[in-house]
């Protein structure tokens, strides 16, 4: 077993990628999202860490591809029960290394395709994306944005400061190029440390024994 | 068995309205917010429906109050697993005739207090609220939102239609008045059942067999 | 907000008893499984409880159709996302007081179904009981088996100990008189709290802070 | 992306095979079941492979290590949020490749686990792996029983056909040999592909429209 780490996880294992957007909608067919996408995926693969997406279509698809150019490897985390309703029901593609088909439906699927991650990319993105967002932000986990494509992706800042009044806190991190994104990204993921359980806020120190 | 419904929810049964709302936050001391959520809440019960939130502190918190002043019948969906750790961990209140102790946290608790009711109303609200309003959103569910409540109820329009470049459907309504936003709502609830599944973008007809 | 027990739950409102056996198979025709289910409910709504069970049909619809009538407060969480997929898909019934949509299919609505109950009876049982079983037993639900009702029910302390080497804890208990049962359950649900959490294996007191 | 299939999975990706028994109790010391677990793991590696478990201490997690001794490649499905509570709280191993952080405690983590694999293995096992068997067995997924390895394996048809009055369907196999048994299971795997979605059992074919 890996030494047991003091105070956070020891990353001693290959990082893990998420990359999420849209996957409907207008932004899906957008040239540049669609090129911003594929160069994320590159530069993860290229990098030596593992691919995920949602194994769905649109921008996280364009990401896939990018990443197989560079023989990254590749994990889908699907909606579906079995590849049948994957790709029948679905309409989605299943070109990854290794797809988790979970059985759960979108909702649930944001959510174990980003606990999945040791942090995720966003790029362009809509609704389910912004759902997407909002899990990870409330759970901690160190997240990239890859700003000027589209969607989402421009408004973070003025969704989270100025429409829900919080704080963008240090493991949010922000640039158009993904060879800057991605070195922010890491170094969020080495210094923040994920807090114990998904429900950080809880207290444990007031409980007995 | 109550007869089949044709062709959606028969809603023979007495309705069932959630209310989200900030659970923490500034929004959740602001005083045209609390006073809102507790009217919305009186509201539902005053009309015989039953009321859902989340069994959480805040604005879901001074609705459910209002419920009860008018002996509404109400319904807490907890994130923790027992009422111990929903009271010494959760730090979160307990008064309603029923909780569900789903014993899956914040997140997927989100995903069950929205399915459970037949409508969802939304005042004030951050990042939590945001993430339920994505769900009800991307499921269909019929969404009444208090305006000039505060946080992202102020902004609904502008984030679904400026910044996820989507529509506003017209199961999602709108008003600063409880009881015409209660109407809009029911008669959203009646005129658009919901779709069969839950990823109702699902092309069913298109199976085999 | 109710005061705060000192350790574990405070059962301060009315109990929720779950009822859970066969829903489809041949136990759910055994005329005996279906009169006992039948009493349970009856004896559940007569002491002012809340029934549960999963909105199935089978040996817990039986005991709902008891529970009815003698007025008792009914809930049923159902695996569908709708009450319209619930009556076409499903097949099932939906004459309870409340009926929660979970949307998340057979295995993770007996997960909810269990954590929604103080304590859960167990009539009859095929494969789908057992698992309710297994995850009561687990999660450390309390649990009252009706004995001589067929199925599962007849072979519980043979599956624990004989089958699995495990023990009989003390908040299982067995009669197959309904009256008894549910004095004996009231019982066990009051003297042993549940765990903290789900994963009650779980060692807090290494946790550093 | 693959060509669509016509009635089922394709499998034209590399088999996913999970590993489930016991991770606790007496069955976890058993020398012979331990021996077996190992074997087994050895054999999905050799084969090709990947291989999928709980992430947990005991019987697979001898089968993990039997994976890594022929360079198979590993994927453990934890029900802890991060890598600092899986080693803390869970105690558990995370050598793999690759190990998904669900956050979603035991029981949900088993369902997920299942859902992962193209068919499953079962050694030894107590009341968590009859947990997952129930589970497996109602999804319809393939099953290969080590027989003569303790525990629940040694009871299958027992429990199923004499305790529960089912079926032995035919993509549950057995054998006590880890070559005979994994060409069954791969066997069953292409013979019985799984249903469109995990509730089989919904009669799509009535739906209007």
């Amino acid at each position: 077993m890996n030494p047991v780490p003091e105070t956070g996880d020891t990353h001693t294992h290959r990082l893990k990628i998420g990359v999420m957007g849209s996957a409907s909608g207008p932004q899906m067919e957008d040239p540049i999202a669609r090129e911003k996408a594929k160069q994320i995926g590159q530069e993860i693969a290229k990098r030596g860490h593992i691919f995920i997406n949602g194994a769905c279509p649109g921008l996280p698809n364009d990401a896939l591809l990018g990443a197989k150019e560079f023989k990254g490897f590749t994990v889908g985390v699907s909606p579906a029960f079995s590849e049948y309703e994957h790709v029948h029901e679905y309409l989605s593609p299943h070109e990854h290394d290794l797809v988790i088909y979970t059985g759960l439906g979108f909702m649930e699927r944001d959510i174990i395709n980003i606990r999945s991650a040791d942090g995720v990319v966003i790029v362009g993105g809509g609704i389910g994306t912004l759902n997407e967002f909002t899990i990870a932000y409330d759970e901690g986990r160190p997240i990239g944005i890859i700003t000027n494509s589209g969607g989402i992706s421009n408004s973070i800042p003025h969704i989270v400061k100025e429409l829900c009044r919080r704080e963008i806190p240090p493991n949010i991190v922000f640039d158009d190029d993904q060879t800057v994104l991605m070195d922010k990204l890491e170094a969020a993921i080495r210094a923040f440390p994920l807090p114990l359980r998904k429900d950080s806020r809880v207290r444990d120190q007031q409980l007995p024994g």
